[in-house]
């Protein structure tokens, strides 16, 4: 395998790898490579879930969405699980279960994101990065499934991590 | 709204984008433009779905998936659904549905993948392309259902798909 690097960001790094594929062709792939990412389910007592309304770029204007952040160099997922969750929406969770791992887009990035439930939420601190941009939207679980249904909750990790709480 | 492009290859684009957020902060944004996919969890007429077993050189390995492909320029994304799934695994659909359309990795890519629900399957002709390295996999959907819950089926949309087939 041979690696050309096209770019590296503060985020990604974009690079031209040649690979060898399992039937023996050799490909050259444009390949992603993203720290990764961990996310929250917050799940209320009452079965309420904490969402957010964030503005993105990429998407063209807000969507919705669970906290969520990138991972710092070596940090474990639960870590960044945990600082993402109070500084977007300001709870802290007293149990974070991992729901799963996710590939977001295998066809050409490697990101992977953990997405957690996080329960027996408190009070913390939110703290805001200069370019999040967000609003807190608290909604039953049950009304947050109708949304994916309708369209209204499009962000892959958002769907999962609610439809995995629903069938748990 | 400034755009730089850095790198524009077969599949992505990788741009630096100054945006004007809500608040009126400039951002110096990296933004993947990809130009979007179609995909299909293939359902047959005793409930069982048919997955692809396919190499990922970004995943590190073979992952579980429903058939997809990309969108060719201006191409419909029902019409692009219908041709990766004969492609990919051999079969037409008498009937595709549209489940939902999301984003896969907001934060820093445009992707939209839109995904269907394939019935009616009727034999038709797999063509795999050169780079394309996969195996079928036919199982009921509660085992599929299984796979998600035990972290064997990863890949989001494929995630996303068979979940909503079962919340139907």
């Amino acid at each position: 395998m041979s690696v050309k690097n096209i770019f590296r960001g503060r985020i990604l790094t974009l690079n031209l790898e040649t690979a060898r594929l399992p039937n023996g062709t050799s490909v050259e792939l444009e390949i992603i490579r993203h720290p990764g990412a961990a996310a929250v389910v917050p799940v209320k007592d009452d079965g309420t879930v904490v969402l957010i309304r964030q503005y993105r770029h990429a998407a063209g204007g807000f969507i919705y969405e669970i906290p969520a952040g990138k991972l710092q160099p070596n940090e474990e997922p639960l870590i960044c699980a945990a600082r993402e969750l109070e500084e977007e929406i300001g709870y802290r969770a007293a149990s974070l279960e991992l729901l799963t791992s996710i590939f977001t887009a295998p066809g050409f990035a490697d990101e992977v994101i953990h997405i957690y439930k996080g329960t027996g939420l408190v009070p913390g601190n939110q703290q805001l990065d200069q370019d999040e941009v967000l609003k807190i939207v608290e909604v039953p679980l049950h009304e947050a499934l109708t949304m994916i249904q309708d369209g209204t909750i499009r962000d892959a990790k958002t769907v999962i991590g609610l439809q995995l709480v629903s069938l748990q």
